[in-house]
């Protein structure tokens, strides 16, 4: 390997190589040191890379694999009939050391429980989580985890998920100071919520290492006042879903609104530039955490910009070793806890 | 009593008499029926009427307290010393049959407490409900609960919850056709989620006359798919707030849009025209539902407009005996699955 070596699922998503093999050669102009591992149907990715003129792209190997999991498909079920699927091969390219991460479009469940199979969680983490860089409105990001791995979570996760964001608030990111962690409820009260959250905001407040302000409510998701905010996966989807709900309803009435007034074009372009960035194809890339290995989902509907995004983030990922860097973090707050 | 009367709590909120006073008066002029008890201290009430040269209409009277539950009081501690405050005495009004309903912005979890206490829950009811009605996308209201009372719920509760928001979509929005119910969750197939939703869809499905159409996400939150929308107390707050949080920022954006550039003024115009209703101003007023009695919760930091909407929402509710329809649409239920 020279560089980064990244392995795509290539058939993942409601698109496969259609969108990613376009969105794969838009990714190496980007990094002249990457090279991509193209694993699905041989016949299907040549295609698109005839199509593209870039056949003979010495940083594109096609990794052949003959089946797909299925998007529809229950995680367990195509876990168990996942072996030589595109999915699987991506993954076990990682842990065979020929490539520094995978991204994948495709079924989130069977990519979380594939992930935790083929890689496992790095030592003392109790659950990888799925998490995600949302934009906020003072120009800064914010981490947010578990989106949707862990629907239920008890305290010690939810701590975890403190840490993890915190180190991704620092490499990924590029917060300066120590990053603020925040608990997501539906007060600030100390009595807000369930005991699980209660439980983890005493624990946080008792890592001195640890920058924990408190309980943070929904509706200041957006504001800046918090680095990472940590919360169940089954809340945290939801979340993050409603957010993507609204902003996608907004940019279609701008949308609508252009298309009737083709005037004052300005000022829309204006609008939309101020707002675009909270378009979700612009932070498409949702990172798996807490394995010995990078992994990154990418929306199953991820259009080629969208897609490429996602490479990005498992570039950035591998770049700044997170995974090993979680490791030591994590030894290092359970030694200030002592 | 002539017409509808309500009670309103005009020390709650974060602005008390100084934004309930005219509230009150604006609602006044929206209905010639209306009459209205304003609880809370004489001296700060009346400062108020004389403002507005209001103080000697006689559709206003105002019933004097001493006591105000602090907005930031633990819920418990405040029920427990609520003896004389304007929250209890407004709810003590449709108690006595003085008053059709309250309308208060004070402490949510006190008003949702005392209110079950001094009002009972309707025969058969487990416990209320908090409920919001939203506007969606194609020119619709979409009835959302539990958005807060009951931050766990066990599956019979999200059944009730489905029957009340089915009343409240034919009488308070007027949907014509059997209303469409859905459970929020993070995904479609059934496998998604907690048990306690698995059992709610199972029970649902059962019930003949309720046209039960599955989970939805929330990304779908905004598109009409459904006209109820059923979840657990701590999410169902988390995604209006989400919600809230969003379209506060999209609105801002926009302003700051229009003071940078004076021209082309009449594009945004039209942008907020369009996204405007969207506005948490413009469906202020959740209802406490489930409840004999009507209570409507208005937004803490409501301003003038936002507290004549809540008012707005009670006169609704009490017009078309919500509390009745939803005992009755219960019983029937119960006899359907028999």
């Amino acid at each position: 390997m020279r560089g980064i070596t990244l392995a795509l699922d290539a058939m993942g998503g409601d698109f496969g190589p259609d969108v990613i093999v376009p969105a794969a050669l838009q990714a190496l102009r980007y990094y002249p040191q990457l090279e991509l591992l193209l694993v699905g149907k041989p016949a299907a990715i040549t295609n698109y890379l005839v199509k593209y003129n870039s056949i003979s792209n010495d940083r594109i190997s096609i990794v052949p694999t003959k089946y797909i999991i299925n998007s529809e498909a229950k995680p367990s079920q195509a876990i168990l009939s996942s072996q030589g699927t595109s999915m699987r091969v991506a993954l076990e390219l990682i842990k065979v050391g020929r490539a520094h991460a995978c991204v994948s479009a495709g079924n989130t469940g069977a990519l979380m429980g594939l992930a935790k199979l083929v890689l496992t969680p790095i030592a003392g983490i109790h659950r990888p989580a799925l998490m995600v860089i949302l934009p906020h409105q003072n120009n800064g990001k914010t981490v947010v985890l578990d989106i949707g791995a862990n629907i239920k979570c008890n305290a010690m996760m939810l701590v975890q998920f403190a840490i993890i964001g915190e180190v991704i608030a620092k490499q990924i990111i590029g917060v300066v100071n120590v990053p603020r962690v925040a608990l997501l409820n539906i007060g600030a009260e100390n009595t807000k919520g369930f005991g699980n959250i209660h439980q983890a905001a005493k624990i946080l407040s008792n890592i001195s290492s640890i920058n924990y302000i408190g309980y943070l409510e929904a509706n200041e998701l957006l504001t800046g006042k918090t680095d990472i905010i940590v919360c169940e996966g089954f809340v945290g989807n939801v979340t993050l879903k409603t957010m993507e709900g609204v902003i996608r309803f907004f940019l279609s009435l701008i949308k609508s609104s252009d298309d009737s007034v083709q005037h004052n074009f300005s000022m829309n372009t204006n609008i939309v530039c101020n707002f675009s960035y909270m378009n979700p194809d612009k932070y498409n890339g949702a990172y798996l955490v807490g394995l010995c290995g990078t992994v990154i989902k990418s929306h199953g509907a991820a259009n080629q910009q969208a897609f490429t995004t996602a490479i990005t983030q498992a570039v950035k990922a591998v770049e700044r070793q997170i995974s090993k860097k979680i490791a030591s973090r994590l030894a290092e707050c359970w030694i200030t806890t002592e």
